[in-house]
C-alpha cells in the first residue's frame, strides 16, 4: 500500500462559501477521496491549523507521498516544519505540489529557485501531454480541458525539470509547463499546475487520474534514515 | 568568424510565385542575408538541386553552422550526404533545423525517433522564452506573436531536449517546444519551429535575432577528424 | 506479468568452450531464467540464426520488454529487422541494451550518435550508484565490484541520458557511465555496460538485480499501432 | 569584459604554513592570476572576513561571475550574503563554485539538496571529459591526472544535472561526477570538484583551462533587477 498524506492550507474552504460549495470536505478531502478509490493508496489528510501542521515526525516518517495544496498562507508553515519536509523527501518520500504550492516553503526549499510565474483568474485551460509514455501520463488522453482555470504563465522560474510531461495551453495567449518531474536526493516530485480553489478542478476525470498516477510514480523505492558526508576508507590498496 | 551554410530545398520558391513573392532570394538567400549583419558571421548558400546537394566534403569540412530548410522533398536528399551530415555534426559541427525540417534525414538521423507532430496551416502563433537566461534567447522579449503561421502541436516524437528555450502558443488550442537543443557527439543542434514558407516568418526581427543567436550558440568548440573505437592500454599498472 | 523476449547474437557460446561453461543455455538462456525468478515476470529468448532473428512481427507486439546483447556480428542483423525494433520501440516497447550492445543496429538507430568508447579486456570494475532512488538501483548497495571485467571507457558518445544511474570505475584508469536511461518516442530504455562474454558477471547477484528493475521500470504504459503526421481542425474557433 | 569576483574563506591560507607555500596569494589570489591572463577577463577578490564578507550590493551588481572556493567556515557566511548571492544567480549572474565549496550556503540553497558525498585526503584523480563538445572542455584533453587530490565520491547529493562534463576516477576506488552544469533562474552554475587546499590542484595547466573556459560560459547573457510574480492581463481577447 501506498500511504499519501494530503496536506491543505484549508482556508479558503473556510472562509468562501463558494469554494466550500465545490469542495464541502476541503481540497484535501476531495483528494484523499479519490485517491482512495485505488485499491493501493491509503490517504489522510492534514491541514496548516493542526499542531505542527499536522506534520508530525511520526506522520512523515509513515507517509509514502506527501501532497501539498497551498495559496495564501505559505508564511504560516513553520521553518522547521518546511526544512522537515525538505528533508524527508532528500530521504525518499515522494511529493506532488499542486498549483499555488509553487510558492510554498517545501518546494521553494527543494528547487532553489522563485518558483515565481505570470498568473491571471478565470481562463480557460487546456492541458497537453509531451510525454505519452510517462507513468504519470498513463491513460490520459493527448489533450482535455479545464472550462475555467487559473492562467499560470511563462517564465516559470523552476529548475530544468527532469521531464516535462504536461504543457499548458490558455486561452489568453500564454503557455506554462503544467506538469513536470524533479528528482531531489532520493525523493521523486512531481508539480502539476491545474487546481484554483473557486474552480472544481479537482473533480475532473483526467486531473484525478494524473494525480493519482503521480502517486505512485513518487512512491519510494529506497529510504534512508540519515544524510552524512561520511569519510571512507579506499576499497583499493 | 562563423562560417554558416544556409541549405534550402528550394523547390516553392521556383514553383510558386506567392513564396517567391515572399522570398525572392529564396529562403536561403533571406536567412544568409540578416546572418551577414554580423560581424563574426559569413554565410554560403547550397540547396537541393546541386550537385552533391551543394554539400561536398569540402562544403561539409568549412561549415561551422549548417542551417537546414525543407520540406516536401525530404526524400530526394541522398541517404549518402544525410548520413555524412550526421557524422559531420558528430564531429563538432553545429545544426540548426527550421520548421518542416523536423522530417528531414540529417534531423531524424541525429534523434532516433519519428519527428513527427500535429499541423495545420494558417494559424496565428505567439512564441514564449521559458529559459530566458539561454544564449540563444539573449535580447529576445519574454514573447512575441507570429501573426500568420503554420500550426505545429504536440506530441513532437523528439527526444528529451537538453534545453526547452521557446514554446509555441497557438491560437486553435495547441501548444509546441517551439524551440529544443540537443547534443549529438561534439556537435550542438537547435530546432525551431517557425517558418511556413507562404509566411513572411523569416523577415520578423526576433525570429532573425533567435537564428543568429543560436549560430553563435552551436559554432563548435571542438572539432575532430575521426569517430573511433579504441582498443586503449590502461593508465594505471 | 511483463513479457520479456531476451535476444542473443549466440555466437560465442556456441564457438568457444570457455563461454560456454560460463553459460551452458546461452547468455539469452541465463538471463531469462534469472528474470523468471520474479513472479511479474515471463521471459522468451529469441537469437540472430533464427529466422527474422526471431523477432517477428508478432513476437515483436508480444514483448514489452526486449533485452539485447551482442557483439560481434551487428552486421549480420538486418536493417529491416533492426528498424522494426526502433519502431516497435517509439511505439511502447522497452528495450535494454546490454554491454557490447552499445554498437548494435537498434541502440545506434533510435541513439543517432556512434555510441563509441574505448575498450580493453579483463580489467575490474566497480560499479557506483549515482542515483540511489531510481526504481532501477532499488536495493542496489551503493558499489559492487566485478572482479574481471571488459573496461569500458569515456567518451561514451551518446546523447545526453535522461538519468545516469551507474558509474564505472575500472582498475587501469578509466571511467563510464554504465547504467543510463533514454525515453524515445512512448519507449523507455536502458543501457547497462557490464557483461562480456568471457566473464561470468551474469551470475553476479546485483547485475541480476538490476536487469531485473530495468525490466520493471522499462515495461510500457502506453502502446500506440500506428506513428502519424495528422493534419488536424482547431480545438478553439 | 567579464568581470570575475573569486570569493575565498581564506582561512587555511593564514593559520598554515603548508597551503601558503602553495598559495602565497591565497587561493583567490592564484586563481585571480590565473584567469587575468585571460585578455576577456578582469579578476578581483573577496574574502570571509572582509565587511559584508567582501559582498556589497554594489560587489554583487557589478560582478558576471563569482567564483567560490570555502571549506570549514561555511557556517559564518551570514544567510543574508548567502541568500543574496542566490538572489544574483537567478538574476542572471554566472556562479563557479570549487571543491569544498559543495556545501557553502549559496550553493546548497540553490540546489534544495543536501550536496553530501564521501571523501578523503591525499588520493590521486583522473579528470575525464564525457562531453567533448562543451565550451567548458574547450582545449582540454581526454583526461590528465591530478597526482595528490582530496577523494570525492558518488553518491554525491545534488539534483540531476543540466550536463555532466567531467568525471573523477581515484586511485581508492571511487568516482564522482567532478564538473557538472545547472540552470538557475538566469544563472549558469558550474560545480568542479578538484581543489584541495593542501595540494598545487590550482596550478595545473587543464584546471586553470577548465576555470577559464566556465567563466566564458557562464557569463550572462540576460540580467534583470527584480524576480516577481505578476498579475497579468490577456494577450488575445
Amino acid at each position: 500500500m501506498i500511504r499519501v498524506t494530503v496536506w491543505n492550507e484549508n482556508v479558503h474552504e473556510r472562509e468562501h462559501q463558494g469554494v466550500r460549495d465545490i469542495y464541502p470536505d476541503g481540497i484535501h478531502g476531495c483528494i484523499a477521496k479519490f485517491l482512495e478509490l485505488d485499491e493501493e493508496i491509503v490517504a489522510k489528510t492534514a491541514t496548516l491549523e493542526m499542531p505542527s501542521h499536522g506534520l508530525t515526525d511520526e506522520v512523515l516518517e509513515n507517509t509514502d507521498v506527501l501532497i501539498w495544496w497551498a495559496h495564501c498562507h505559505h508564511h504560516e508553515v513553520s521553518d522547521e516544519i518546511a526544512k522537515k519536509v525538505q528533508q524527508a523527501v532528500l530521504k525518499g518520500m515522494g511529493l506532488i505540489v499542486l498549483h499555488s504550492g509553487h510558492l510554498c516553503k517545501p518546494f521553494t526549499l527543494l528547487m532553489g529557485t522563485s518558483c515565481t510565474l505570470k498568473w491571471r483568474d478565470n481562463d480557460r485551460e487546456r492541458v497537453w501531454c509531451c510525454n505519452p509514455g510517462h507513468p504519470i501520463a498513463k491513460a490520459i488522453p493527448e489533450q482535455f480541458e479545464i472550462p475555467v482555470e487559473e492562467m499560470y504563465g511563462e517564465f516559470f522560474d523552476i529548475p530544468n525539470p527532469d521531464e516535462v510531461v504536461f504543457l499548458g495551453w490558455f486561452k489568453g495567449g500564454e503557455v506554462f509547463r503544467s506538469g513536470v518531474t524533479f528528482t531531489r536526493g532520493r525523493g521523486r516530485i512531481f508539480y502539476f499546475q491545474p487546481g484554483h480553489e473557486w474552480n472544481p478542478t479537482y473533480h475532473i476525470e483526467p486531473v484525478q487520474k494524473i494525480i493519482t498516477n503521480a502517486v505512485k510514480w513518487a512512491a519510494p523505492t529506497c529510504r534512508i534514515d540519515e544524510i552524512g558526508c561520511p569519510n571512507t576508507q579506499p576499497l583499493e590498496k
